[in-house]
């Protein structure tokens, strides 16, 4: 199997709320609802599962290289991402030139971990040592399955050194009520 | 004006919460939310609604005569009824023959108040001196903006007489917040 | 292996196409194109696709019997309906009293092809022998991967007798492109 | 009334195709179809009414002066942005500190078109003369009323400069059938 125990610890960040819990809330209907919607509260959960990860690869780097790193990553991209349905509107924070959208999860890969000729620019965001994040939403657009959120998000390196981005998330909650990343714009703030 | 100030009491039934109540929630997005999702709980107040429409329906027959409780009528069809947007999905208990479904508003309101040469078989369902009603819900499927119901519906009489009939709801809620029936299948229980 | 590859054949019927494919839009998108979205083609598909699982079923239950025929009941309950999520609302033709409302797969099961002690009045609709179907749709309402018909289905059996009933069906359009019934309401015509 | 006729005419580019008529799909259900879906022709002909009426503020400045920029660019909120259904996720390309994200429309309009003392440090994007705009779509993703998009747009003013940015969109479809923008966040490319 491709995943050790320990790699597997990565994906368990991103296990949400089912279907069978959210089915209790209490109304004339029992617990016989089925309701397929997003809520607020899986989508802060699943902000805080994006930070956790990104700051569970920077630490597996540390420790057990980047090989372990990328298998970290890559089980990331497959659990928390869509590219499972296809493109993922993904516009990170550092790419340039014509490899500023990473819609395939070859090239989301490459941004996080670098490592990839095709995309000789990356130098692996994921690598930079973060060890903590904060974010700071300004607003939340909620249309049943999918949510979008806006806002700052603040990552700290080893050296107390802080990264503020502009953020736009769209998470879209699957069959399984698991939150996948469809669509991720950062940007660094504007300097006039 | 059309409606008489009496006429507009049947409408009220049907305010439901706004965008802006909803989005009160507690969060890291504070007030700033957008939800345009549909909850159990307002498919329940839009049930009630409905049985408390057709019970006024019934009271302003009874009250001022036929023309009155049309016009009720046609303000519930308006107000709680997806004909706005074009084809309902109306499988009246009683309809028959070629006119069984009743896709047009023309045929939802010959439905409900009878009088129209072209549905010569409809008497005037809310006519029928209803005074009571009550729901006993199987299940609900929320999705999105979208929630269909299945259930009982007792309906009671002037003369004590409760009518039982199998009904499924399909409930959308516009851009105004307003629950509006898109689906309506009811029929009498199977008699073997 | 529980589904022998003869029994499989009745599976054959519920592929649908898949997001890859829907995604040749012609359009400024080319094929970056991610759609979610149901439509009237599909619906159609799967009501087609109902059909010739319930005449599938007689067939089986007519050449191999009654175990056979519950393994492909079972088969199309799996793949074509909801409860994979949780409850359906399916009010089926011919169920009375307080088994009306079938939200589970076991009572859907029951209801199919009987000879389940907890639901004693429980024949076997599937098992009637059925030989062809027909369809006359009245309505469709299309709401997100979610869409609601309404219509008459025609059901005709060995003998040529037609059974007709008014049929309003909820598909929803799973991760995988299949399409689910989460709601099913049939009701024999009303007889004044 | 408020606006004049001329005035008017910059909200003629946000007219889109009614459910009325998207209903004319040829399937069995004829011409009784309602569907409430986006569709990626309809998120084209927005993307190009937002070009179109950013290009007609910029000429109603030249010709007629702010005031009548500023009447203009109100209609094109108060028709192509999702303000009236509250917070829109709005980070404009050239706003820096605390006031980086415009969830309000004062804050918006204050972008577009300046001269708001809340707002100082807004020039008016909208006023720098634009001439011409154009897309170039990386990829889009379709869910229910609301769609996605991300890509490159570059702007082109009378000096003939061509501004470049890093653009995501997101559309959702009103009741009406409109397109407004509940989601926009634009900005200048990585320059390393």
């Amino acid at each position: 199997m491709f995943f050790s125990k320990r790699s597997l610890l990565a994906i368990s960040f991103f296990t949400f709320t089912s279907f069978a819990l959210q089915a209790k809330a209490q109304s004339s209907f029992g617990d016989q609802v089925v309701n397929t919607n997003i809520t607020a509260q899986e989508v802060e959960a699943a902000q805080k599962a994006w930070g956790e990860a990104l700051i569970k690869i920077s630490k597996d780097h540390k420790k057990d290289g980047v090989k372990k790193a990328s298998r970290t990553a890559e089980a990331v991209l497959d659990q928390a991402y869509g590219y499972n349905m296809g493109a993922v509107l993904f516009k990170p924070t550092l790419t340039t030139g014509d490899q500023v959208f990473r819609t395939t999860k070859e090239g989301a890969l490459a941004y996080f971990v670098g490592g990839n000729k095709k995309f000789p620019n990356d130098s692996g965001f994921a690598l930079k040592g973060w060890e903590k994040y904060e974010f700071k939403n300004a607003a939340v657009f909620i249309n049943g399955d999918l949510a979008l959120t806006m806002g700052n998000v603040f990552l700290t390196d080893g050296s107390g050194k802080v990264t503020k981005v502009d953020k736009t998330w769209g998470f879209k909650k699957d069959d399984k009520g698991q939150l996948r990343i469809v669509l991720h714009h950062s940007s660094l703030p504007y300097a006039p």
